[in-house]
């Protein structure tokens, strides 16, 4: 098989029978802020969602209708639609019966501000400048962000052995309010490939696990984390390791675009554990240090305090003893079994993988075989800027 | 009972037979970085320790000699002694067999960077200078801060009913690094009652869970954190009642001093959950609100953000729905069981309390009867800088 990257302008558009835009309906103070992804034939969808226990008024709407084939999703920006009860489902309800188009099962998305209803008339007049023939992906990209800084799409062609082929694109949304089991974070992906339901819902899981949930910002939770899987089976094509590969592939370049965009952030760091005596200890160590702030700011002053990494992987409660616990930044080893190996020449050398916009940390407990990589950023003054802003 | 302060300057040595003092050994680049606690009577002792992992060499060296007797603990600043190995442990032993005093099973206690021996030949060297006759409470209180802004101590004499007396003081640092299960804090606290060993224990685990254990600065456990308790039975005198109602609120009130002066934090809250099904989801989800980033940003802008508030409870994942919720700063309900009640006069009301430097946001799960209150604080620009700036 061979992969062939899609246009990055308009990806989603480049998929046969899919059409997408984004208009500005005013909810954000200017630039687009409600956009849509249409589909000329009706969809399977797979989804998945977050893990908060108030999940937002859109993902119960999704649910309460137990939707299985769509043709359409509308998705705003600016408010989350979330707390808002009843009403915020009712909202839902009207803004798409009042959809001037021939649609099956609509879904709705958002993202924003939690605890605000929201500003239906708005959304309901600007749904009536949709033109569903546009193929234009980066605007439905803009319309989805809130504090992202750059829009995130990204498309393949895949090509089997006997010459056919299908494709699969998606944009997506971050920013804020990350943390695995889903984070502020919406994402959309579509195929022309003819896979079947059951894959859709397995696979996504599958590659959610390593890509979205492998993700902290913040190690905050939001209402609204969604990620959409939708198929036409227009290429009638479907081979399950080619698809899997290209889907897994899309979903780690958008997690990790996410993390880029981390508000503020100006580096991405993987932290690979390994030699961990399960998967769960790998992952849970992993993720202590996406979220320890004494981690995150000493990233953010490119300071190699290993101390700090090895506390917080002591305090995860992982399996791991001093004398089995080694530490590296990118290539460098500072701690070996027991030997501390920092001095001031390991030192520079640490110093300098860590002035890299992008590096990794790697800890292998020495106790197992097991491994995760989870992916964070730096915190600095512009994270607190960002989010100390009243109301943002 | 009649509880009175003792003087603030002195409260350790207040206490009959204590003695205490702080001195200069080099360590931190001016200012007092080892401080000592004397009793001319052997004391019992009770600690409880960090769950991080890899507990510091001072913590191991304490359990391999399961020491339940003594008359002296040393402190040193600036050095956790903290991953360093068996070297670790041989250091503290050749450090406390150096002492020029007749001493009975010392303990030592360290704070400060992980990862670096302790410079040994310093500490023996300051030593020298101990005066046990010495009663320098606020000496020793600054001796054992690292990163702390003011120094942490407070007394008391108890008079019973019947005219007779008992004293209970106690120091502590703390700052950053602090979350539950104890934090980069240590407490060293110290009585004349007559208490029994194993009231000691078990008195010091009730209370640190609703004081120690329920701080956060930052989320993050530290490998140091100790609390002590030594009684030398010098007055005669014991009432469980009245020691328990002594303890609790000199170790409460240090808890609080320690997130007052978290890293750069201006404002302290208490985050009461109450209406849970248990303790443990009441502790869950307080000790969820002290840890979210987007929380304590919003705190740091004064910003009466509720949705962060419940988000960050959804996200706990404790048994709660949007009809059970209610949320208030102050006295201010800003939602109430599935309604918004958060207009412009709310919101101006909610965002007042806030600009106070202590106050209280008080959630109801409404599912239940447990509650459980956990102290934080906000995330400014200040907590950056001090731990961004390379190795602090």
């Amino acid at each position: 098989m061979r992969y062939t990257l899609l246009p990055l302008d308009s990806p989603i558009g480049a998929v046969d029978g899919f059409f997408c835009d984004g208009v500005g309906a005013g909810l954000k103070k200017d630039g687009l802020d409600v956009g849509f992804i249409y589909s000329d034939r009706v969809c399977d969808v797979a989804a998945i969602f977050t893990q908060n226990r108030f999940q937002a008024a859109p993902i119960k709407h999704f649910q309460k209708h137990a939707i299985k084939k769509t043709n359409f999703i509308l998705v705003n920006s600016k408010n989350a639609n979330a707390m808002t009860g009843k009403e915020g489902i009712e909202d839902i309800e009207e803004i798409l019966s009042s959809l001037p188009f021939n649609l099956q099962n609509p879904i709705m998305s958002s993202t924003g501000v939690i605890g605000v209803r929201l500003p239906k008339e708005k959304i309901i007049e600007a749904v009536k400048r949709f033109d569903l023939s546009a193929k234009n992906s980066q605007n439905f990209a803009e319309a989805i962000m809130t504090t992202d800084t750059f829009a995130k799409t990204i498309g393949f062609e895949v090509q089997l052995e006997d010459g056919s082929s299908f494709r699969i694109s998606a944009a997506a949304k971050g920013a804020g309010m990350i943390n695995p089991t889903m984070a502020t974070m919406l994402c959309f992906i579509v195929t022309d490939a003819a896979i079947p339901p059951e894959d859709m819902q397995e696979l996504l899981q599958t590659y959610a696990e390593t890509s979205f949930n492998a993700i902290s910002v913040d190690g905050d939770t939001s209402t609204n984390d969604s990620v959409f899987l939708l198929a036409n089976h227009k290429s009638g094509i479907y081979d399950k390791e080619a698809f899997s590969f290209a889907l897994e592939k899309i979903m780690h370049h958008l997690a990790l675009l996410i993390v880029k965009d981390g508000e503020g952030a100006k580096k991405l760091v993987a932290f690979e554990v390994k030699g961990a005596k399960s998967k769960e200890e790998a992952k849970r160590a992993a993720k202590a240090l996406t979220n320890s702030l004494l981690v995150k700011t000493a990233i953010f002053g490119e300071d190699p305090n290993w101390g700090r990494i090895a506390s917080t992987i002591g305090a995860s409660g992982v399996i791991c003893s001093e004398e089995s616990l080694s530490i590296k930044f990118g290539n460098v080893l500072v701690y070996d079994r027991g030997k501390i190996l920092f001095d001031e020449e390991t030192e520079r050398k640490a110093h300098q993988v860590m002035q890299k916009e992008s590096f990794k940390i790697s800890c292998d407990l020495g106790v197992g075989e097991e491994s995760f990589t989870a992916y964070g950023c730096d915190l600095g003054y512009e994270y607190v800027k960002i989010n100390a802003e009243y109301r943002t």
